[in-house]
């Protein structure tokens, strides 16, 4: 993996941890720490309220959104930063289902992320009418979809077991039977090769915190596919959404593009840590990451399974249907990970059995995936989490 | 202003300059810096995903808001940080109309700021069934108020002109006629005294990047009386908002209290800066802030008044009357503003004709007020913006 020694440098990890948990919260890159400091310093404490024109603060969202876009295959000028990932959704829900007024269903799946199914239902409730959120099973999305269905609303790789739907097809299908797709590309972006443009996507989300390393609660992004994007109702129609926001004009005009799905006044500090997070992802190919990254979870499915007979792979074997995470079924999955975190290697637990691991290329290499079947191996077969002394320990993490 | 030595000492403010917009963006916090280091190195860096519950950054929300509801009158555990001001402004709207639901009307003024019509009008384009948003002068909406309106959103003090309005008594008024109120606390936290609980207000939001001095783009906040507080409907019901966010339950049950109002996930870097800005406010008492500020801002009107017959005031003369900033109508206005600013006096202009002044007794006192008097009087005695030289210098600022 010595392609990416130039990426991995760029991090700070701590000292004897095996950080596989990029998926849920990148590590620092080590830029960062000084674009804050400047940014604090020299922009804010300098400029003052001159930083939103000096600096560039107001024209941030949109910079970084292409920046983004590039990692998506999204056109530019057509991808926005801001507000959380649940906010993103619930605007481009709100406005697919705009372009479809004469029909009432959601279509989702029960793999998708709760919070994408709570926005649903929030705008469901607010907007009465007999909308219905529609949920079924990953596999049967295909034969759910039909001409009621307003929105096919899908995270494309799913947060338990990695399982990655097609996109293409499943954006042609919705298309053919006249439905719209909105993508949550939270385990996608900086994880697997999206294609925006090329599947016809029409809207997309994702956050910056996990692959992108954008540090915690960085802020979300939103694409909107260009036939859509002069048409598509914001829903939260914010001042800096507006055409003119410094017209103050009493009643709402949507910018003519993107700058639409603006709402608030942007986070100009976490902005700042992202964007120095997209100079690691300057340096590379998305195709050799994900590649790179199918190479290292393949390494990391076979050396768990040769090691540890007592757990069963809960992520598809085919390493291109899966995206950069690998999970597994395991009855002490909780106290398990709880060990392996107290024995340095981080990964997660989602109920009710899933230890969970991210596989980030940018800085993870072969060394690193074999030390961490080790010590998982180590943990699983000699029941680590029994130790009298391990209760403690795994009490501080 | 002696009483305020130690607060101005926290600030870092630039040489030379005199900063009357901290009604817009508060200056940096000198512990904000290394509060900022201490979240990217030792937090985020050193404890990866593991900080959101060893470094609390879960649990900030909750607390920040606390520490903001001391300052505007609100019951603890009623105050929740997060999202833009205008995000939040929705969900406090919509929260309140689907407590009257056999009412269609909200009653603002035309003094709001735009934001806040906007979001009203997105809510009733996705809410429909004959919403009305009716927009007022703010002096017409005691009388304009009735048994149709559902919903009273007011900014209290106007972002233009700092007329305030009369909390109690509109509160009371619209209580009286059956209505809810949602108070927009942006040009009032940090800056007038508000008494929430007192006032018997349903909802407030709020921003924290004026006077609360929390960094550009710091997150907002908002308010839920309790006896609404286990009714409301979040509208944006994101996952953190949820009884149960880690049981990942496939349908959304909203938490009992507050934390209901949370959505995604919280922007950990912007709320470092925010909770280091929060300790300078530990050490003061708003009754003696909003003295001090009436105090510097008659002094201010004075001297503008003596000095420059060209301005024409555009605040409330009555202290009690306004919020913490003072404007003038000039015709030239924009032009001597830009003069001002590059003279070392930063202020701002809001159209037509309104050069604003933020008064902020933290880290202003009176030599500054006399001091800035002096240089506002000679650029526009001297019509400074006619100099040769000055286009030159506007331009960069």
């Amino acid at each position: 993996m010595s392609g990416f020694a130039d990426t991995r440098a760029r991090f700070h990890l701590p000292e004897g941890v095996i950080y596989l948990d990029g998926n849920s919260l990148g590590p620092l890159p080590r830029a960062a720490t000084e674009r804050m400091a400047r940014v604090m310093q020299d922009e804010w404490g300098e400029m003052l309220i001159t930083g939103w024109n000096k600096a560039g603060w107001m024209a941030q969202p949109g910079r970084i959104g292409d920046r983004i876009g590039r990692l998506i295959g999204a056109e530019p000028g057509h991808v926005m930063v801001g507000d959380t990932l649940s906010v993103k959704v619930y605007q481009a829900l709100a406005a697919a289902l705009e372009l479809r007024p004469d029909r009432r269903v959601i279509l989702s799946d029960s793999g998708n992320f709760p919070s994408d199914l709570y926005m649903a239902e929030g705008l469901i409730r607010t907007l009465g009418q007999g909308y219905e959120l529609r949920v079924v099973a990953p596999e049967k999305v295909a034969e759910a979809l039909s001409e009621e269905v307003a929105v096919l609303m899908l995270t494309e790789v799913d947060y338990r077991t990695a399982r990655q739907h097609d996109m293409a097809a499943l954006t042609a299908q919705a298309q053919e039977l006249g439905a719209l797709t909105v993508w949550d590309l939270a385990h996608s972006a900086g994880a697997v090769e999206v294609d925006l443009a090329g599947a016809g996507a029409d809207f997309a989300v994702g956050c910056t915190y996990k692959y992108l390393n954008g540090g915690p609660g960085a802020p979300a992004f939103i694409y909107v596919a260009p036939e859509h994007a002069a048409k598509a109702s914001p829903a939260l129609s914010g001042w800096l959404g507006h055409e003119a926001p410094f017209d103050f004009d009493p009643t709402y005009r949507p910018a003519p593009d993107i700058a639409r799905m603006r709402v608030g006044t942007p986070p100009v500090l976490g902005m700042a840590a992202l964007e120095a997070a997209l100079d690691v992802w300057d340096m590379v190919d998305m195709r050799e990451v994900a590649a790179a990254s199918r190479k290292l979870s393949t390494a990391f499915i076979e050396g768990v399974e040769a090691a540890c007979p007592a757990l069963r792979l809960a992520s598809p074997r085919r390493a291109t249907e899966r995206g950069s995470h690998v999970s597994f079924h395991f009855a002490h999955g909780y106290a398990a990970m709880q060990a392996c975190i107290a024995e340095g290697v981080i990964g997660d637990f989602r109920a009710p059995d899933i230890m969970r691991f991210g596989i980030t290329p940018l800085y993870l290499d072969e060394d690193d995936i074999e030390r961490a079947v080790e010590i998982i191996a180590r943990v699983v077969n000699d029941r680590l989490w029994d130790r009298p002394d391990y209760a403690t320990r795994a009490a501080v993490t």
